[in-house]
């Protein structure tokens, strides 16, 4: 009875129809710089894939322990969920009021060694633990030991998420899921329960791709986004948040308006260019440079932590002696900067763009963008 | 019967009687630099209280799941487990191969909210979000949201660490447990299942009193010791590795000599002086000097990461605006440097004197360090 | 004659009349977010002084040592150029192909000792070594030794740097020019030879002013801005360098369209607020989010390297033990985050509209954005 | 006449019979862990050439400006001098109270562009824009700007620090000395005026020769040791400072005992074993270790900052596009870890074994240690 009543309540919504059929942020005819990918999606970078546990169950007053549940778990496989094969990648904090755990292995070692995992705050030990499970079942341990990698944003605005309600087997349901292809955005997985610039946001995804003078790269981003209060959005360097304010008197279970950043975004890197972990930690660097596109500041209260790691590589760490790896010179290494700036603008506003209206712990109400009220400002703004 | 079983499995030991009577390192005639506080212990920083979980349970061959177990859990307050009042803290890590969760958020803010724990590192999610539940409960959360600081060894040798033998009941148990006063040593807590240098090891603790002059503030040391090879040990600079060799061939479920690292060494600092975050860190990297004098190198596979906190400046934290707080002058920081260094080599021969022969999984057996040899070594090398 | 001629060459810009008669960015029309302090400058922040020195010299062909010469110094004193008094400081460096000496001392005892030189890559030593000197004849030394703070950017596309032309008498007249005030903009001090945005570019400053129930502390922010490439140029989120292409076929002396990062910005960012050294390193970590709403991505070949410095808890590095130190609550820094990702923004607008026109080396010819066309596009963006 | 007066006073050593005649450490039959190379040099190497200009001239009262001069300047080429090829290299502060210039152009790009300096702390300046016109001229640059890598210790205790003594010519006579081969040791080059534990020190080298199932790596480190207490200093383990105090009562210009660490350490780390950027930290961090066990806790006052570079790889900074390069795997550095910690302490001790009694401002007097004292100490504590 139980693992039904877990089946019905996870969805996993990485290949579900009616995603696909959203408008994302260039449907709204909004205008971002570079190329995507085929995608748009960090699944355009080969060998990725992602899965996505969502779990909803219950409705009105929160009862810790019973509900309201908006929440989940994104899982993203660098090469796939049968390689055990760890990648090279780095890390960067630019806001640190936040989890993400094992990277003080990637930093030492330059390796992640299995998928990242994105959750809410509170349930981070619980997915890695279960990782590790996983792991070892799986027959997927690097080392002896497993640092999984962890890492989450904080869904209590809408989410009973003091009780505790993702299991491990919400864990295995988003490992099972994983896939290559399209990835939903919105209310999904990891990004169920979150709120960016005071709209309903979540789970967002976007790539570029470079030309085939700067390496025919490809860059994809995925982001949990939870950031950020609503007189700073920008959408194409238009002042989106300031045409429309938060209403200073909250009515039908809306949040009043923001004095201080409550959020965290984090933002995973994919690339297929052969970077080594030096130079990920350049690339994880810039996805700063995305977010301020979008008006961020990175509050006190924000835990903005972005992961970039490189699928090129294969086979390199389990190499017994020396091994050669295949390296992209520094002078040819801008080109993914800005592909990465670019990509987590546009992940970002998708993520805003792909969400839904949400109504959650104790009757609160979380309002999606307007679709057609961006689409007059981006008129209004020349864009 | 669950509660009972895990009742007499799990044996809080931090004033158990037969602790207080075994030898220490000093008490075996090892000279150390510095004066060490009272107790010789981290609880000489008044405030920090800790506590233990130990659990052991079953013998002979591997059974995942079922055990055999040798494993726990250690937790420090640094203000006691009545107090919710952050400190400031900072970290360092000396070879990443290990974790440390919730060290973002130090970085970031400057403080540590809560206790630090440490256990195996397959048990690091479980003690984490157990921690949250219980400071949601205790009502010590200093955010809505918690980032707790979990740090971990490998005890796999002895354990079935995947198992996941530890449970939130011994969260609550250590936690129950914390105290001031003495210190068990050895095959306790989170260090029950750990070795270093090839001999038994487990949890150690020392302390330095500064002279008045100095400021006379105490600097207390803990570390989960569970590093090095056999012929790096050094004991009060004497060789004692290299005249105690590992046998070539292993007898009676002995394990052979290792020719890699396997380890790690988790090292916590507690001080009362007024250091800011930025000086915290400096104390922290000053844990590697006292790790080096014992002979370790850090290995490959070695998590040797150290943390250090201040007791001065209660209250800080949640200041609303503006708030003064008391810093020591750089000019007077270089004491506090040589205390850390001492008193950390203190902690880690403390862990291997306080240690006791265990046989663990599959019958494998780790003596303890003899301490009549060590004593004997000392005559023959002046000390 | 040597004297006098560097006397002629040599202009002390920092109030010269012409300088307070050119628009600034506000006075086209530009919006900013937040509200500037009175002289929308550094020098908003009480005691910064700033000082210049400009060296212009010579046209027509490179001959090294011999000119043309476009270069010079700017020098900022947190507290005067009377004081000794050292200030708590931390850098951040988004893209590290650059020099900022004296950084390694700043991270580690958390002060800047003396004040924040900027000048052309190749004469960061002469005026490092300059600065000492000044500092021992001035009887300015903190310590028995000193740890000059130099950052740079590269003029070399306008000037003779390898005719290192920088000596010790500008240092000594940029240190005699500095005073609180107005700052000159533009083609001045260590900005004379700059170029952003493939515009002439320069040096630039602004200010945010909090609210009353925000602190009403000053942020001031100054730039050497010396990096990007035209198609990223947004201002005010209006994508105006695409709107202005570098022609493809350069005539005139033009430089031809950059196909890679070749600059670089230092960021200098003051403040009254009481923050900690860790804080300030947030602080710092934010100038990247305002070089990001100009459209910046921080190419390879970009020295990105940012400093913060607070002119509170004056008396606090001298004090012999321990001393009280007044510290802004973590819960207020938002506020501060925000005003230095605004002030940073415009300062680097700033630059640019200040610079003119410049002819370097070999007849080269880099144009000053053109201000009318800047509006233009304001009002096509509907800014 | 002045080229002539600098040609007498400046000696560059690096070859000169007498240094070659001199005990090193081994000679004093003090035992150290590991295997040397031939030389046991950094230039055990294959490929590090060592300059050295070695500045000493006058004697009596300190006349800042005139003398007494007791410093010079060490150049490390790690391809020799006639290469412009980038080394991978990585650095790592202990305790920053000192300057490394060029290190965040290191961290960013994983590359030293060119030789390693090590001289005074007030001479960095000079002696880097000097190397900036000695790669022009050689046309050795490898950007269009360059930024150098130079390193610093105090002398000011035995030279003349403020009369600024270094000059171009010295560097370029440094640059000329360069050399394979024996390494001179003691009062030569940047090591010429150090003191550490509170006897006459300067430059000492080391190396360690892997075995061949470990790969066959040599690893060299040579240190400009100006560091450490008296009563700190431990040689081959045994408490050597401890018996031989500081007297209490400065006699015949020798300096009282030290209260608080005024010195610092440069610790330069080569290896040929091919590793990346973020390994090369990894070694660069246990030279803390190998400090460490000489007995120094890194006071406030040290600069204690260290280098680590790869002479593997050649021809990779300058690919256009994407390269192989060679890695050595994780699972194989620790004997490279641990050849880093034994190298650096015996260079450690060969500085202080090297260094003669010298003379200098004000006629002070730093007695070098006493080698037969030294040798009845090792056989007291069994060594």
């Amino acid at each position: 009875m139980k693992s039904l009543a877990v089946a019905i309540v996870v969805l996993a919504l990485s290949l579900v129809t009616s995603a696909q059929n959203k408008p994302r942020a260039r449907d709204l005819g909004i205008p971002f710089d570079g190329t995507p990918g085929p995608l748009n999606a960090i699944t355009d970078v080969r060998g990725v894939e992602v899965g996505l546990a969502t779990i909803v169950r219950g409705e009105g007053a929160l009862k810790p322990g019973a509900g309201p549940v908006r929440t989940g778990i994104t899982v993203i496989f660098p090469r796939g969920k049968e390689s055990a094969d760890p990648v090279f990648a780095a890390w960067f904090s630019q806001n640190g009021n936040g989890e993400m755990t094992g990277t003080t292995w990637i930093d030492e070692g330059g390796f992640m060694e299995g998928p990242v995992f994105i959750t809410n705050t509170h349930s981070v030990g619980v997915v890695r633990d279960a990782a590790i499970a996983w792991s070892v079942k799986a027959g997927k341990m690097f080392q002896p030991w497993s640092l999984p990698v962890v890492a989450e944003t904080y869904d209590g605005s809408l989410n009973d998420i003091n009780g505790f309600h993702v299991k491990p087997e919400h864990v295995a349901q988003a490992i099972e899921s994983a896939a290559a292809g399209r990835v939903a955005e919105g209310n999904v997985g990891g990004g169920t329960g979150m709120i960016c610039y005071e709209f309903k946001c979540g789970t967002g995804t976007a790539s570029r791709k470079l030309t085939a003078p700067q390496g025919a790269y490809t860059v994809g981003v995925l982001v949990q986004a939870n950031h950020g209060r609503r007189g700073e959005l920008r959408i194409a360097g238009a002042p989106v948040g300031q045409e429309m304010p938060v209403p200073a008197v909250a009515r039908g279970g809306a949040l009043p308006p923001s004095t201080e950043e409550q959020g965290s975004i984090i933002i995973i890197v994919a690339t297929d260019a052969p970077l080594l972990p030096h130079q990920l930690e350049r690339v994880a660097r810039r996805a700063t440079m995305g977010l301020a596109r979008t008006g961020a500041t990175s509050g006190n209260g924000s835990g903005d932590i972005f992961l970039a790691f490189s699928t090129a590589n294969d086979g390199v760490a389990a190499a017994p002696r020396e091994i050669h790896v295949n390296m992209l010179s520094n002078s040819r290494i801008s080109a993914l900067f800005s592909a990465t700036v670019e990509a987590t603008e546009e992940a970002i506003i998708n993520a805003l763009v792909g969400a839904e209206t949400m109504t959650g712990v104790d009757g609160r109400k979380v309002e999606a963008i307007p679709h057609a009220r961006v689409q007059e400002l981006m008129k209004k703004y020349g864009r």
